[in-house]
């Protein structure tokens, strides 16, 4: 099939050099003024693998017209914009894939719901999200992922043409649950970051037992299933999350209460904002959000904050 | 109140040493002819703590007798034969705790129910379970634990006079869950040490997510309520059990499919054989544990049972 995939960071031109590997024609887009498609255009590389010839590097937008399928890895806040600069093309007939974890935060929407929003709704969307580092993937270690649609149809197609020894695709059932646990992942993990920070790191064992039920709970009370918390778009993702030297989130997390500095903002930071908003419309409390939105937007002692979260003792469970 | 914990090892001696700690009159009994017990005798140390004058090492069970709360830690197929030990000391109105996780393998019977058959009517029996290392606790880093009960009374006791700082205590509310969860962690352990062992660690999240779901269902099929499968005496624990490098049923995992010698068969070893029963009885598929029982005593090989389990592409993760 013709892909295009839009954003060159290190999942998006993983993704590209992963959809030209087992078969598919594939453009990857990335901004004429992005030091990273620079670095690709000019060594093909992006510091893990290499982009084959039979890959199209191209910093035009049209690619997507020609394309059947249209792959998504940019910053979860600048889908919007993003859309609007594809609007244009009058795109029709598309299955968009969003492999970004994250949610709008100024509507409180899921990036699913932003994308049809802004496009024909010919298209349809999908989500591709679960457990996996480039680094790993790179290096031929397997893993499990999950597809996720309102449209069975699009979730078919994806799940035959994307799935291979490498990555081994489950069709996802909740794309609610999907979503939100993907991008609430994060927030466990700069969570995860900050008790190992803190020398806490054995208290990550009831962050996992909290941090499950707290975002099943939202996912519940946002209309989905809550077992989705413990698939692979959320609990699943937590061995890359909160215990892989390769999180982003953890490692943004560590630093945050260490003082140290760090490169960018994890996903993370944004995501806990739009998911106490989300809790507060729909009245579930959040807990573990709480402590992490505390610490990182109102300077409130880490030690104290997730001490907190563990100490309160001769109580019940659930 | 006076405590006698039956059980030497790293575990059982730790719980002395820290119910002395907090305030409690403790009498810790070992074997008179048990290595360990000589040598806490001789040194008063386990290795990481030591057991200060305030706690009377004894190879005398009768220190039961004037016990209000007996703590056992002691291998759990032992358990039953303990308790015939403790028949002709005739205990009453005692509280049992026991620390240990699994399951009778020739009856299927869970420890609170061996420990109820073996005693008089009037003693009440409780479970300890959650995470917890010993070298962590004996380090001073705290950790979040749950003590189960069917007698209500009983688990207040045990939760106001056990907590602390270091520990700090849950009531459980599902004492079937809670048993089934902690003995079944241990085989969720040793599955991650195989995964860790063949250089597919990173499946760890699927295997996290997988596996809660699997415990779930078999708690649920057993009466039990399927959410303690994600609370602490479970997922609560995979920090412990699946990631850290104190864990012995991990560390067995990993020795086992590498061909490396190991000390000791790790409890996952037989709850693994009794969870199997049990799955058969109230007619659950158990795929994770089947295939740690076919590795480990049917010398199929890791490689091909592991994968397989996470190959199953191309369907629904519920």
């Amino acid at each position: 099939m013709n892909i295009t995939v839009i954003g060159c960071g290190r999942w998006g031109s993983f993704i590209a050099w992963y959809l030209d590997k087992i078969g598919h024609t594939v453009f990857l887009y990335g901004r004429r003024e992005s030091a990273r498609m620079r670095a690709l255009l000019e060594t093909r590389s992006n510091g893990l693998v290499t982009m084959p010839e039979t890959l199209t590097l191209t910093t035009d937008l049209h690619a997507a017209a020609d394309s059947d399928i249209i792959v998504i890895s940019v910053h979860s806040q600048g889908l919007r914009a993003l859309m609007r600069e594809l609007a244009p093309l009058n795109l029709q007939n598309k299955i968009f894939v969003l492999c970004m974890k994250g949610i709008e935060i100024e509507t409180g929407m899921r990036l699913s719901e932003v994308c049809a929003a802004e496009c024909d709704r010919s298209n349809r969307v999908a989500v591709w999200v679960g457990p996996g580092h480039v680094q790993e993937f790179a290096a031929g270690v397997p893993n499990c992922m999950v597809i996720d649609s309102d449209d069975e149809d699009a979730k078919r197609t994806l799940v035959e043409s994307f799935s291979s020894e490498l990555i081994r695709f489950y069709y996802g059932q909740d794309l609610i649950g999907s979503e939100i646990g993907a991008a609430a992942k994060n927030v466990i993990g700069i969570a995860a970051g900050m008790l190992d920070g803190l020398g806490l790191s054995t208290l990550k064992g009831a962050l996992m037992a909290r941090g499950t039920r707290e975002i099943a709970r939202l996912i519940d009370a946002l209309g989905g299933s809550e077992l989705s918390a413990y698939g692979l778009c959320h609990l699943g993702d937590y061995e890359a999350t909160l215990f892989s030297p390769y999180s982003h989130n953890r490692m943004f997390g560590e630093k945050f209460v260490r003082q140290e500095p760090f490169d960018a903002l994890a996903e993370g930071y944004y995501a806990v904002d739009a998911l106490l908003r989300l809790g507060k419309t729909v009245g579930v409390d959040l807990p573990i959000c709480s402590a992490v939105y505390n610490v990182l937007y109102r300077n409130e002692d880490p030690q104290d904050a997730l001490n907190a979260l563990f100490t309160r003792s001769i109580k019940n469970e659930f």
